[in-house]
């Protein structure tokens, strides 16, 4: 198996898991079927819509129909056995933060290539790991988790520049860019376990 | 008059209730004049600039003074008779069911001509129909309805699926295409007056 | 300095002023500190991202580093200090006045050489200065300041109508490009003092 085809098999994964997140919001608001769908979509593929209208190419979502195709599967198993998904919780944030590392690797990797200053390709890297979380949130109409009480983007950030510096380094390669990957699941998955996060503001 | 044309007016009907819609939920929430052709120019355009965007053109909302004009003079209207309208609210669903159908079918074809695979022109047909409602959800703080409860976006994607069938095997004339709207029109309309839903989730 | 110098000043003025407008409602919200610097990020470069894809340009908020980079840091300023901004709030108003203005004038200006039509340029000017905004309420689950209470959104399209008159009559030159944003300026100013207000709808 070469390198492209493994990096879209983590890639379908990372929309599976984020497909479930979007579903499983959607259930908890009692959306009908479509509805569920409709945010898992957004949650697995809205980031990488961004990503691909910033850096003008058509978004995959829409010209790769494996896309699509896996966010709607995994969207309506999580429709039909959200019960047992509520026993597999904790399955679910490990894989969503593997989710938000191979995001943040591929999209800073896309920014780069297209090619972005090195600010902005972190940034669209970090955006398109967090993006289609902010859009379920935004769907089910609560304000962001992300911008909240976590650990999560930050840990995105991190790893983006770390691609970015990789890249302008000449060390970008496979084995580097797992580590970068690495370095976002061990982050975030430490930050959920001690409960990490970010400061809050001063009461005024 | 060629078709083409009779497709611009039957786009420009497509914009003009939408932006009624759009305006009746601004004005239930106590929007200013301003907040009321906003939300109007949103429903009408919305889906059409997202569409525009992943197929790369510039967003006829900005290059076809019609577009705007024709949804802020619709907002407007709403904005002076909203009282009056209310009793026109039945009239006001078939017209919108017949916008949907309309937008489904144009956003499809447009879809298929970027090119697009099949997939994602379905995508695309469904989301330009459906993403103006959803904006107009969105500024307005509610939970999409399209979401909720009830066979819209369904209507929209079964019509999606019907053009792109039409067209893989090079029946895509005016007439079948015609037929394909009224499909999305009548599934609408069964549903508005049978209070059909998708299914929703089962209690865990 | 040559004009073109004195116009990234000027928009980079716009963008602390608007990200710190992004902050201070994070902060309201009791967002965490990344949370706090991404509303900031997207009040101050939210309008411009949505008129660069519109016109189809790599956004600058990822290809020139300068502008977000002024973003976080007058976001991060925001959450350090905001207990002496409210001091300064009436300051506040008066510095968003002038972004409205100035991203304005340089949005209509973009859209005109992009080139769409005059009514295209006009609204992408308008949506470019109060884009923004609307994504900070968006974040903040908020129903957007900008379609409740007040003149804001107008001033923004009558200086876009002005820019546009000004370069179709072959009048557009720093002095009368300024002269517009004067005038955005001053409706907003104005219409803060004196507490102007677009019309409500009727009750019906």
């Amino acid at each position: 198996m070469d390198p492209s085809e493994l990096l879209v098999i983590g890639d379908l994964i990372g929309v599976a898991v984020f497909a479930a997140s979007g579903a499983s919001a959607g259930v908890a608001k009692r959306l009908d079927m479509f509805g569920v769908v409709f945010v898992g979509f957004v949650a697995a593929l809205g980031g990488g819509i961004f990503r691909d209208l910033v850096i003008d190419t058509a978004p995959l979502a829409f010209t790769d129909w494996r896309y699509p195709v896996t966010a709607a599967v995994a969207s309506l198993l999580t429709f039909r056995f959200h019960p047992q998904l509520d026993k597999l919780r904790k399955s679910v944030l490990l894989l969503d933060a593997a989710g938000l590392a191979l995001f943040t690797v591929t999209g800073t990797l896309k920014g780069l290539h297209a090619p972005l200053p090195a600010v902005g390709a972190c940034l669209i890297g970090m955006l398109s790991a967090i993006g289609g979380g902010l859009g379920r949130d935004l769907l089910t109409a609560e304000i962001p988790a992300v911008l909240r009480h976590e650990i999560y983007a930050l840990a995105a950030l991190i790893g983006a520049v770390a691609v970015a510096g990789l890249v302008w380094l000449n060390l970008d390669s496979l084995p580097t860019l797992v580590g970068a990957a690495v370095i976002v699941f061990a982050i975030r998955v430490v930050a959920l376990r001690r409960k990490w996060s970010a400061p809050v503001p001063r009461v005024g």
